[in-house]
């Protein structure tokens, strides 16, 4: 269809910054190829909203070739990016399941990396599976089923201590999403009373655990403390300055900043705190002698390029970028990926044009996280804003974002009907496979 | 809240007829149990929409919890029913999952047993993993993951014979499940070419495999012929006569009413044919003595009690029905097991006052199938419609009896982006579990 000899650019990911890195890229005479091991694009942001069962999966979730549909030069391949061969100018790839097929590498002359990051666990991987995280869309519908059958069994459960525990509900983590999903659980035991006969769900405890002095450190201080606020009104329980030194089946080890130790008995833990980047940022380094930081972040030129290899880009919260007088940790956000990701393209175009690379500048639009029902903190430019305004701001700026029309609208009626009737219509246990279906 | 004393009514099974059932006996004097392995109702005769990628899953299932909020006297009771101690009037259960509780038994004054059935695989239960079913979410859902895959595959595939069988799609049955079905794929196939760079979506076949001579035997020849004629302008090839012998992973293989065999290789495989009733049939006929037909089904009394026992009925397509001239099947329609669950609830109120059961009479309202878009064909009290009429009225039914006004929207605007775009919105492979998530 098109000449063998258009300029390659293979962009690595289908998240917020290689979506728009390849989007920037289409109907331009370059041949792109969009490398991704799921089929679909997830709006992370709202994927707690899928854990806590007020969204549905197909809602924030859009098909990577219904957006690539009628954009000929961007070819969509389902495979997972396992390395690259720099000299060769290839990425290694490996088949998304035993039976189907995948070709062994893709070339390019033009490589952009966006892998993203995934929850550290600070090294403990086997609390994962005492504690699913919110990062994947498989881990918002373990934590569903969990949340759900967590109630169920309270339903179910005559002894009193083993009750408690199914009614505790932990949150690691108080950044945004941590302290979303700890809101919205502390409004699902409260709304939930009218459906279960014999157990109390508004007992329901949810501790939210933080190693941090404050919840939200992302936001200043003022915010935070609103936020704080709002969240005990809600009947969180915030444990601020508190280590999680353990995670089993049913409780949570943690140590206070005074050095004593605590369980909790839990059946129910979420786990939202500490990232670390996507493996491909060690296979990067690797491969260029790139610098990693503490948090395995990728140190990449201002123009978002790697040492030494201009026609390589890598951009999210995988990286870190080297500045003059420091390196400059971005936070992890979407707007923060989709910009580099446009910048990332227009890097590529501007070489393909023998202009040089430009170094990349973030421009913050402002901060967002809400909290429940009507509540909300933004920080915009310095201006602070809590309560209704700031869930308006947060309500409208998540819809816009969301792709597709038709997912904006399915997600405007259900949160009119959650507003109105305080229920979230997507509670189906097992539905994620997180049971093993039964027949007969 | 209440006394003990109240008549208790145990439920077994949330399909059709056991939630009307309970909806009947909702805000009665009667303590109401109702019984399910699922926390949700779904909506079995839109499961296929699942399977396709038009709907999703929370859009045709319903918490039961959510239906029976504020209906006080009818408790929800999350776990499995796996027999009866009829002496003791009362029902044996199993919990949901290993390490959630479950009481050990629930005693009733009445019992209503509506345990569905499942499809039968003619004795082959090991052909269940190469082709999954339809009657169940979990089915649904992996269903929905292979044939997405298989259109990923043939994209990656370059051996044309390999590359074929990926785009082979055979369903078994030629009912109105497996005539959807089979419609459906023929459509995905043809509205998916703009979305592939490499693989003819087009050129995909499927193969519509039905024992009788005709589809949708459960209507007149007429209406049979047409939509024969509607699913072969939309590229199913349906094999009449024909008996499947054996399932592989990589073919299915059909005797022909010559007696000929032919193997056709195909990757993805839908079953929808013969189904056997819920082993609960079986638990009833071994502790009352009632006996079961060839399919398994229950032989019930006219007023649907099992022979001997008054206080215990069975319905849905679990049971036949004994007449004074013969056994009564009736067909395994949501309408049969509905105007059954609310004929069951009526029984135990007339015995309650004293008055005798009666025998339960089918008032058929018709019976419709789509084939896709804006085709359909109707049999409404013998007045015959097929093509577009049919498809609106389809339409309008199914919208109607979906439980809940937010799911009834939902759905709409699904079906209305759908018939304008042609796309399909939950296109998401992997997010039904079927492939286990990777971390990083």
């Amino acid at each position: 269809m098109h000449a063998d000899t258009r300029h390659r650019v293979v962009v690595v990911g289908g998240g917020f910054g290689g979506l728009q890195a390849a989007l920037k890229l289409a109907k331009r005479p370059v041949e792109v190829t969009l490398v991704d091991r799921r089929n679909f694009h997830l709006f992370q942001p709202l994927a707690y909203q899928v854990a806590t069962g007020a969204l549905s999966p197909s809602e924030i979730c859009y098909p990577l070739r219904t957006i690539f549909r009628g954009r000929e030069n961007v070819d969509v391949l389902l495979a997972e990016a396992t390395g690259f061969d720099l000299a060769e100018r290839r990425v290694r790839l490996r088949a998304v399941a035993e039976d189907i097929p995948a070709p062994q590498y893709v070339e390019y002359d033009s490589l952009i990396v966006a892998g993203g990051s995934r929850y550290s666990y600070f090294g403990h991987d086997d609390w994962h599976a005492f504690a699913p995280e919110l990062k994947s869309l498989e881990g918002a519908l373990d934590i569903r089923s969990r949340i759900l059958t967590a109630f169920e069994a309270a339903e179910l459960e005559h002894d009193p201590e083993r009750r408690r525990a199914w009614l505790t509900f932990v949150v690691v983590g108080a950044g945004p999403t941590g302290v979303e999903m700890a809101g919205q659980i502390a409004e699902i035991a409260r709304d939930s009373g009218p459906e279960f006969r014999h157990a109390e769900t508004r007992s329901a405890q949810v501790l939210l655990i933080e190693a941090a002095e404050r919840v939200l450190t992302g936001f200043p201080p003022s915010l935070s403390a609103r936020a704080a606020r709002a969240l005990g009104k809600l009947g969180v329980t915030p444990l601020l300055g508190h280590s999680v030194t353990g995670v089993e089946q049913d409780a949570v080890t943690t140590t206070s900043p005074d050095g004593s130790t605590a369980r909790h008995p839990a059946r129910t833990v979420v786990w939202a705190a500490g990232v670390t980047s996507s493996s491909l940022a060690r296979e990067l380094a690797g491969a260029t002698g790139a610098e990693l930081d503490r948090a395995g972040r990728l140190i990449v030129e201002e123009d978002l390029s790697l040492p030494g290899q201009p026609e390589v880009q890598a951009l999210g919260d995988m990286v870190a970028i080297r500045r003059e007088h420091g390196v400059e940790t971005l936070p992890g956000l979407a707007p923060v990926a989709m910009q580099q990701g446009r910048h990332a393209a227009a890097n590529v175009r501007a070489r393909l044009h023998g202009r040089a690379a430009r170094p990349f500048h973030y421009s913050d639009k402002g901060n967002l996280a809400t909290i429940g029902r009507a509540k909300a903190v933004a920080d915009i430019k310095g201006i602070h804003l809590s309560g209704g305004l700031a869930w308006v701001t947060w309500l409208a700026v998540h819809l816009w974002y969301l792709i597709g029309f038709q997912n904006r609208l399915l997600v405007l009626t259900r949160w009119a009907f959650s507003f109105v009737t305080h229920g979230r219509g997507a509670r189906l246990i097992g539905a994620a496979g997180a049971q093993a279906p039964e027949r007969d």
